[in-house]
């Protein structure tokens, strides 16, 4: 490992006192908060695939802020407090410094408004088009990490926010919700959590099938986000399946003891507006169900990653 | 974060006892070793740059192994003990399956060799060429990382193994030399330390720029690989040069006390023929000597990442 992606940048190495060693040394060391987890999680971004470089959209702060984004949401669907991150990126080579610069702009702000520590990288160029991997490192007290196997039958679900139709560019904007989940996992018992990174209806029947139980979904309660029912207007396709199938929402889906949920619901954490979407039940699978109660289908529907179940 | 990369190519979920909750959550929850410093070090590879996945040496495998092997390096540069490890790949679509299973091969039983918890991992495909990028996470006691900048004016300088060579393909086959580190560690006082992995003089002059010292080296004393001299044979150039200049050794240069140095050479770990090469002085930068004492020009040479000084 280099500090490269630090030192090359910006001419100068960051201090930071968590860090036992200067960065630019083979690796990094950390100060771990006593008694806690650790909490470890990856997700590589690619040119092509989770953003189109050669768009006007798509600029490398919005990019290094994605990057860094995502993976904190992953830490906040475990209620894990967000502690360093290293970044890994292989630039195009024609345009490697200002790439490298744009990413970097995008990633500094988001890394200190979560206390993230940046506490190294490796910076590669390359032929090839842009790749970067944002490895984060966060903390929980043992036994508190949300997981995804903990929904009860009884439990509420409880969506943090509307979802749907973040393509049309709210995806390179993802606001983690870390210090959200670190307040509800203070004030409130949650059963079982994901973020909703690909998709509201898939990554609830992940969450049921890790429970070992059914997702029953009011479908006249999911929040729409303004973008699905911007999406629909342009493709004709119900806003409700756009926030059902879009994916890039990374609003936390919770399963909660009733009382936890409509306590949450009437006293959010601040900016927050969660929504109870419906019941966990014994059984399998998800289902949809009208406002009169009737049976609906539900498919388990949006980003499928090659080789998923 | 997904556990694909460990799910899919495997179809079942290794169970690690220091995973607490399973593989496949959001995020993976390590138990810490108490009182120890986190280490962390990531290091991405690039089909074209740092292997040829066209070539018939370059087998998916020795892939996984090597991307595994130089970020277990950084933590043996740090006499730190591995602990675990995320991997993220993007994957050529049309190959994707058989590369990624490859991939995992070479991973796989490096990872048992030294301990190494396979936390999860992000698994993405795309049209672009290979990348596999490494986090890997070590720990140590508080101040007993090795570091760059602690070597002083008398200490010697000790190389654990012969150098140069290495692109004939070594460099795939990477032995990172965490065992041996933590031993020395144990039973000797080191002042400072790097892995060679970009050219022993260049890495030398890093090291000796992070202490503010000089390196004087005996060039005579430079223990050249067989590889280096298979080389020389090939393109005419000293075998020495390559020794000084090749990099992708993984081998450690230490900065020792001169008695610790002597112990280290006349009793060495398994497996492990250190030499004692060289000699830190008071000034700055690099420089060789004869074996009569003659002073001799010695550049900074090796693998120069863009952007570096």
């Amino acid at each position: 490992m280099e500090a490269h992606f630090v030192d090359w940048l910006l001419g100068r190495i960051p201090a930071d006192p968590r860090l036992e060693v200067p960065p630019g040394d083979d690796a990094a060391v950390l100060r771990p908060p006593p008694l806690r987890r650790t909490v470890i999680a990856v997700d590589m971004l690619t040119d092509g695939v989770d953003f189109l470089l050669a768009s006007d959209e798509a600029t490398p702060e919005r990019i290094g802020h994605k990057a860094l984004a995502v993976n904190l949401s992953d830490l906040a669907a475990m209620a894990a407090r967000p502690e360093a991150a290293v970044v890994a990126v292989a630039l195009p080579r024609e345009r490697a410094a200002e790439i490298g610069r744009g990413l970097w702009t995008g990633i500094e702000p988001l890394a200190a408004a979560h206390g993230v520590t940046l506490a190294g990288g490796d910076t590669n160029t390359w032929d090839g088009p842009l790749v970067i991997s944002v490895t984060v490192i966060g903390s929980v007290l043992p036994g508190a990490a949300w997981r995804r196997d903990g929904a009860r039958p009884g439990d509420l679900l409880v969506l943090t926010g509307p979802c749907g139709g973040s393509l049309l560019g709210r995806h390179l904007d993802v606001r983690p919700r870390c210090r959200e989940a670190i307040e509800i996992a203070d004030r409130f018992t949650v059963h079982a959590a994901i973020d909703i990174s690909d998709g509201l209806s898939l990554d609830l029947a992940r969450l049921m099938r890790a429970s070992a139980t059914r997702g029953e979904i009011e479908l006249h309660r999911v929040p729409i986000h303004d973008d699905a029912r911007r999406r629909a207007a342009i493709d004709g396709i119900p806003a409700l399946d756009h926030a059902l199938a879009d994916g890039e929402d990374f609003e936390l889906l919770l399963a909660m003891p009733a009382d936890d949920a409509r306590d949450l619901v009437a006293d959010p954490p601040a900016g927050l507006a969660p929504a109870i979407i419906g019941t966990v039940t014994q059984g399998a699978g998800i289902c949809g169900r009208a406002a009169d109660g009737t049976p609906l289908p539900l498919e388990a529907k949006g980003w499928m990653h090659d080789g998923d179940e």
